[in-house]
């Protein structure tokens, strides 16, 4: 997928990742870059994000970012941090820009010291070049394939974005990195005004188990270098975009057979919709039916009930992949019907909650007894 | 377990349960019973939980329990209510009381009409004796065994508990019933007042999936036969019953196979340390880890980081099995008799917040392929 106007991107093996594969990316920008920041709100969180908080914080445009995957830099104290900006220098260093110009970005193991020496023999065989690919497949860990979405906006801007997952996907941003790129002509105020409102509706909708990483983060860049754009059409680009990579993240979970999609519909905010919708597809009980093939819509009930979405359970109504199965009370339908039309690889959830105007959706993946396998044997 | 004086409880086999197994308990007062009340804040809440919550509400005393397990009786509709209120007056028709001087407690599961007709045919049945045996086993669900507590004051006055868990057990009551007698000389106000707390440091302290249940209730009761006791000595009695209650449920949460106790210290407030210890014990990834006897005290400092509890990084403690494994950064250990230590069936983890004077304690089990399997395959 050829990136907007304005970036390039490369990657190579630093050896970080036990596996052999490459593990270190860089995003170059041809000129400074606009960007717009949200991160973990974990207060383990690691230094990268610190850095990444205090650089958004000064105001700066960037040239670099630099990601490295197989190791978090997380847990790993004081010498962490050191470790960070010392990651940022070399590849400023690399790329003739000022540190205050590079965005790092871990993701790996936690408390394991960052092997920066190997990241610093790596960073000269990077030949960025136009394609995302190399830049997407680098940051992957426990992720099974490249995630990677794009929009085409009037006039011929683009938006192509670039994510990982895998485990520990949540809301407020779980192991789980997104990287947005736009080549449209943004003002950087409203950059920053408008990401965070399409991160709340797609990055932090997605659920695999629960906990939130002290690494993650989402991030847009613009380079500006093509045409003006209307504000609203821009923003439904990258939100389109956003819900592509969200979706990808949540349906490659760790030992995802299934992508949940929750929608939780009139309700009386938008807090309450979301929350809602996150609690269906964050349910083990709901993630565990699913997985079964099990028509339990009672599991969805009692997961929108204790969110703290406001509701009555006597005028609610629930349908799983279009079968109404409760409203107001239990409706009769054809359970085995009903599971073989659950036996698919994308299973929708509607909750209508009949008590406002608000809307939202959430996404997860089933829950296997292949996740606990691979969670009990792999020390993150 | 012979039951405080003024206490008489009886069981048998009303049918619901598909096993075969007694799932009809009555717990009798031989004189009206003062009561305190904490259940599920789940909005989709079973009637039970409404109706207890009123009666709670119009301050009158209790003279009989009546518990069916197999049928939750909750997203039942209009019926289900009705069904609740008969369940009431046919327990108060066997044994003569009034219809408001009836606690309904119902577990199984959800969107199942009640057969009351079964409960009507099978109350006769019910001898009351002195013993909690044949309530504690009629209440179970997928539990694999009994759970009953039991403490002794000063003067001979005594404090019995039973409870109920397995899945779906989380902060806020989830399917969960916990119903402790005493026959200590208590104030009723003493009792209303006092046990939140109770509820709060024990069995909202316990996490079996993150699910939280539409039918769960916490429910003292005194008969005030046996003599005074002294507040503080009445509270602690209490408490260590409770507790035990707590931590026999956690043990016993489907697919476990090892209790996991989080003990928080030196946090800036009491909620800190209870959101910081069940943030531990409520990991999914922390969970997996001990599963798999990983010493991953990442995941740990992680689960912390995430659960609003104030701390800095890199001041804070973490050991476990009484191995210190981070202080502030990585400690170096030996994995392999870490690994060792954690193979048993309790594995206590400490964390040190150094961050202000208090304390709170947590419990989970592990969370193995087995409750993966079982809750797809089973219809709540």
């Amino acid at each position: 997928m050829k990136l907007p106007e304005g970036f390039l991107a490369g990657a190579t093996r630093a050896g970080i990742k036990p596996s052999g594969n490459p593990d270190l990316a860089v995003l170059l920008g041809q000129v400074p870059l606009d960007w717009a920041f949200v991160a973990t709100k974990n207060r383990a969180a690691a230094p990268c994000v610190l850095r990444g908080r205090q650089l958004f914080a000064a105001g700066g445009r960037l040239r670099v970012l630099v990601v490295n995957a197989g190791n978090a830099n997380a847990g790993t104290g004081e010498r962490g941090v050191a470790d960070d900006l010392r990651m940022a220098e070399l590849a400023a260093e690399r790329f003739g820009v000022a540190p205050e110009e590079v965005l790092t970005a871990s993701t790996g193991v936690i408390g394991v010291p960052l092997p920066v020496e190997k990241i610093a023999a790596a960073l000269p065989l990077i030949q960025p070049g136009p394609l995302a690919e190399p830049f997407a497949e680098a940051i992957l860990t426990t992720d099974t394939r490249v995630k990677m979405a794009e929009a085409t906006l009037p006039g011929g801007a683009r938006v192509v974005g670039v994510a990982k997952g895998a485990g520990m996907i949540h809301p407020n941003m779980a192991t789980m990195f997104a990287f947005l790129f736009t080549d449209a002509v943004v003002p950087a105020e409203e950059l920053r005004r408008g990401w965070p409102g399409v991160v709340a509706r797609t990055f932090n909708q997605i659920s695999v188990d629960g906990d939130t990483s002290t690494n993650d983060m989402a991030a847009i860049f613009a380079s500006g270098l093509k045409g003006r754009v209307g504000l609203e059409v821009f923003w439904e680009a990258v939100y389109a975009v956003a819900r592509d990579l969200a979706r990808e993240i949540a349906a490659d979970g760790e030992g995802a057979t299934k992508l949940i999609e929750a929608r939780v519909i009139h309700a009386a905010s938008e807090e309450d919709a979301r929350r809602a919708a996150r609690a269906i597809v964050a349910s083990l009980l709901v993630k565990t039916a699913l997985h079964g093939n099990d028509p339990n819509w009672g599991r969805v009930l009692a997961a929108v009930g204790y969110s703290g979405a406001a509701f009555d359970p006597l005028r609610v109504r629930i349908e799983i992949e279009d079968i109404p199965m409760y409203d107001g009370a239990p409706l009769p339908f054809d359970r085995e019907a009903a599971r073989r039309a659950l036996d698919k690889l994308e299973v929708r959830i509607l909750v209508d909650l009949r008590t406002g105007e608000f809307e939202a959706e959430a996404w997860g993946p089933d829950l296997s007894p292949e996740y606990v396998r691979f969670n009990a044997e792999y020390t993150t």
